[in-house]
């Protein structure tokens, strides 16, 4: 069946939409009352709050498609703050001559990652616009924060470590090389990290900023973190940022690791005493064996990143500029 | 200054255009912080929690813009939970060639409609797709919920009375008007309802169900909850459902006032005894000047929505069959 504006009205073609695919696979107590709004006991005051609108293009590709990034996405987001991810929403844009069958795999997806992720979607909604028969996925998110201290990107400090919790690029090299039509394995890194976040929040170590290295890349997050932290991120230019087959395929193509995005990768800063505990928590956990320890907070008169060259020098890292490959989260 | 992909990158045109637009008019000590979730301190555990995207076109519309529509719709969903509003999510998706004039003016309606409502815009996301220069925006909300009794679709009960808060269709009249080119002066009825709900639920008044009267209509609005209440809904068949200019409109084109969509309308049933209480509130209110009783909850063996006709007899009310106009919200 394709999607008509009908699916959009509002009315029993809504309904009937609602019923045959959102309500077999997202089914829960709250969700199922289809009030406005669901009401939630929560059991404590501090909360985090996100959302994410995912407009990937294709839907699917190796490793995941755009309902289980649009589950992961929001939900890493999340933890970034040290929160323990519980409720999502997921608002729906069709296009019209989507195949029905086509939303389903994504909705089951959603369900498979919002399973794994320990979070229930309580809230949604469904439009429909006229395109290109594909879709477009909002997840907005409530965690309840568990973090001691303020988990943010204005917490690094001087001395801190950089870890990153695993290779780098995967999802984008993947994405550029399905709409390039170049055939590989890639996959994406598309995943939720909530038993690797969760692991590092009960160890009691001294996190002081994580955040997932999405859009823009880890040269982009770390710029944001310099700035918003007022210090000097040293990285390693000896260091393995991708791994051998996303290596070869930015070699070709020109790209470089460090401004690629990716889905299930983050950056944790901490200080230097706690680094290799945290690392071997990581390398510990699911989606983290290939974690490594890149760089070094310093001090600094001017925020910036800069990583040392082969001759033992140093150059600037800039953030993203210019569009990078569109469409891919 | 035309919408690019680049905008949607995620690097330091993305950054660009948060600080030059969504920076200036949503700024706020949380959201100002940029992280990847917000972290909210709540006054009390119980909350409603909602998400809406909107797609309305054209964008801008007598009454209002989708902006205004994105904020309005999320803040009444809230309130139809017994919830007093409190914090908001956009996620935009940005079509390229969207002169950023517009996405300003979008942006300048969502703040003002916010103010209005009381709530902080404290999460947000933007991409960028390919398209026809417009855009869409998704609203989730955050509301703490002040009834003492549960206010929801299913706690209609026989012997209610049925009030909607003013008159109908003029939200999907005005937008019809619009894209048929059809020179009137009918507005669209958007609006923040908070004002209304929050006295009703402070006055002690015993509220079975609220529900706004969105996509669908009334007929379809309480199609549903004579479904989840287990009830059967007579409308009076005398009552003056529309203003004259929208009862003129639909005449000629033979539409039917309750099943049009409207942006600042809602339903309330609650027991007989307290009606006249009700209705002289909502009158109080900002936007229920022209609120009126429009039926009763009986009982039944099969849930239904009749309505009184001239003969003195009553016909079936179903909810909106096909698509209605699509794109109203």
């Amino acid at each position: 069946m394709k999607i008509t504006s009908a699916h959009g009205g509002g009315g029993k073609q809504t309904g009937d939409l609602i019923g045959a695919i959102f309500g077999v696979y997202f089914t829960n107590e709250i969700l199922d009352r289809m009030e406005d709004a669901a009401v939630l006991d929560l059991p404590s005051t501090r909360i985090a709050f996100t959302t994410d609108s995912f407009v990937v293009t294709p839907l699917f590709f190796p490793g995941g498609d755009i309902g289980k990034l649009a589950v992961c996405g929001t939900v890493n987001d999340l933890l970034m703050r040290g929160a323990r991810p519980k409720y999502l929403s997921a608002g729906f844009i069709l296009e019209e001559g989507l195949d029905t069958d086509d939303l389903e795999r994504v909705v089951i997806s959603m369900h498979n990652a919002a399973r794994e992720a320990g979070v229930l979607i309580v809230a949604g909604d469904t439009k429909v616009v006229e395109g290109k028969a594909g879709m477009y996925v909002n997840t907005s998110g409530i965690g309840m924060v568990e973090a001691r201290g303020d988990i943010s990107a204005g917490a690094a400090r001087p001395g801190d470590a950089v870890i990153i919790s695993g290779h780098l690029g995967n999802h984008q090299a993947c994405l550029l090389s399905r709409r390039m039509g170049i055939e590989n394995t890639i996959e994406s890194d598309c995943a939720p990290l909530g038993e690797m976040v969760l692991r590092l929040l009960e160890s009691g170590l001294d996190i002081h900023t994580l955040r997932d290295i999405t859009r823009g890349g880890l040269a982009t997050v770390l710029n944001e973190i310099a700035a918003a932290s007022k210090v000097r991120i040293t990285l390693d230019g000896g260091a393995e940022y991708a791994d051998e087959q996303v290596r070869g395929f930015c070699d070709i193509l020109g790209l470089d690791p460090l401004t690629m995005g990716n889905e299930g990768r983050l950056a944790l800063l901490l200080p230097e005493k706690d680094a290799e505990r945290a690392l071997a928590l990581i390398r510990g956990s699911k989606y983290g064996a290939d974690a490594i320890r890149v760089g070094t907070v310093r001090d600094t008169d001017r925020p910036e990143v800069v990583i040392t060259t082969r001759a033992g020098g140093t150059r600037v890292v800039t953030p993203l500029l210019g569009e990078g490959l569109p469409r891919i989260c």
